[in-house]
């Protein structure tokens, strides 16, 4: 019997041990990427090339796009040479990008033109979760197809749980960044602020992560910044994609969101300083210059 | 032997449940409350009740206030027939309050004129913790005296964390309260954003508590805010207070908390509405209102 075969298109941070995982679950995987270099070591471990995402469609049963903004995933299905192009009758295409909910319908529509079927699947987990297939998938589309998608997102993900039609997996992933923004920000606020009262932070952190301040980002970020540990878990300049995705579907919806358009805004501020690509950890360096450097604790205020 | 004997001032929502696990655990226990009718059941349970702080401190080894705010704790111990006037030597006294740091500091000054002992010792746990004998204790204070409250701590903690000299207990107890309150506004805007987008919440919170968007707050309150379960764990008014403490605190410090400051406007908003003696899970309700009733989604906005 032949092995079943998936096409990925997107071959980067969090594609590439996506695609690694798939081929060492003995699936045969066919891949394509803006630049070809970033999928080459993919090809060293048995993947194949093709130069678009047209021809990639025609490959494969199964179509995967991980890539960065809503741009780049209408012009990998609807541009020219795009995977609308090479679609067979039946083909599912399954985005596992970010983006906006309204995107993932507008492709979807596209895709069904074709006679192809769509699921947007965005993940949370970021770069390790890829890695170890360790992913939280979160699905919108019909359930016949969730289904035969199960077989892919077992491979990638520890849990796959699907939202509703077309779009809601998105919708979910947004809400999965508002409260990680919030989440972020009340560690950076604690520890600029136990760091300025001369608390000793590890101290602080072991008092009241076990409890109702407790957090994954509590958990995961707190000691890396107190070790100045700015590496990516998750980057700012991504998240802060994510945050205007947010924003932007919010406003649509007439819903004032204050808290996660000020994470947005200070994720602005770390851009501006050049740190977009560290770690969201990095929040805490905006905050620790707000609160400056010359404190005078003798003022009367 | 001699029982133990314990002395706790302010038999409310927490003293009550404190002072009848010091009673379980066989101490015998001293209880004093502005209003006595408070301290009734604890009577009828064993406690011995004395009329003013003075003569609680002249009664016992240890004295415990579990009071609301700066005010009250300075009153309680400086105020007229105070404790610090029924005072021996070497008494301990552990302030359970949540208040400003400087009070903190200004009570163990004036506990240590009469040759007492002073720590600081918020908790955190809410009502069901206090009940349950499980609060995360954060003590401030020195190294001697935390070990002689150790017995009692123990009866009302699962957790307690030695934070350094007094005030650092009220420091890390406002950490804990800045973690608390961005955490709750994570979830509210989560949950606002995703029933405006109509997804089914119980599948969002499904989809997205697990992983890096998880807390204590998307746990335990996400679920009350669906079902518009808004008795509280932790009261908004007492949460607002907190967040009072600690932007003063910041103020004195130069530390901007731009989103706690958020937090503290929205529960504000809450006490607009007379929700002051809901759960801060009400939160959501702030929220709602701004997103207001009349959506309409065909605007181009």
């Amino acid at each position: 019997m032949d092995k079943a075969k998936v096409g990925l298109i997107g071959t980067g941070i969090m594609g590439e041990p996506m695609a690694r995982n798939l081929l060492r679950a003995g699936l045969a995987v066919w891949v394509h990427s803006r630049t070809k270099r970033k999928a080459e070591r993919l090809l060293d471990e048995g993947a194949q090339w093709v130069d678009s995402p047209a021809k990639l469609a025609e490959a494969v049963e199964t179509v995967i796009t991980v890539v960065a903004d809503s741009p780049d995933v209408e012009a990998v299905y609807v541009g020219a040479g795009g995977v609308c192009e090479g679609l067979g009758p039946g083909t599912l295409c399954i985005d596992m990008s970010t983006v906006a909910p309204e995107t993932a319908q507008r492709v979807d529509e596209a895709v069904r033109k074709r006679k192809g079927r769509f699921l947007d699947a965005p993940v949370s987990g970021g770069k390790t979760g890829a890695e170890a297939g360790t992913l939280s998938i979160m699905v919108g589309g019909d359930e016949a197809d969730v289904g035969r998608a199960r077989a892919v997102f077992d491979v990638l993900g520890k849990s796959t749980v699907h939202c509703g039609p077309v779009g809601t997996g998105q919708l979910t992933k947004l809400c999965n960044q508002i409260l990680c923004g919030l989440n972020l920000l009340g560690v950076c606020e604690a520890m600029v602020f136990g760091e300025r009262a001369g608390l000793d932070l590890e101290t602080m952190l072991a008092a009241v992560s076990k409890g109702a301040a407790g957090s994954w980002a509590l958990e995961n970020l707190g000691s890396r910044m107190i070790h100045r540990d700015f590496a990516p878990m998750f980057m700012v300049a991504l998240q802060n994609k994510d945050l205007r995705i947010t924003l932007d579907s919010a406003r649509r919806l007439d819903v004032p969101l204050p808290g996660t358009a000020l994470v947005s805004q200070l994720l602005t501020a770390n851009q501006a300083a050049g740190e977009g690509r560290e770690g969201t950890q990095a929040m805490l360096k905006v905050l620790e210059r707000l609160a400056g450097t010359k404190h005078d604790s003798s003022l009367q205020k």
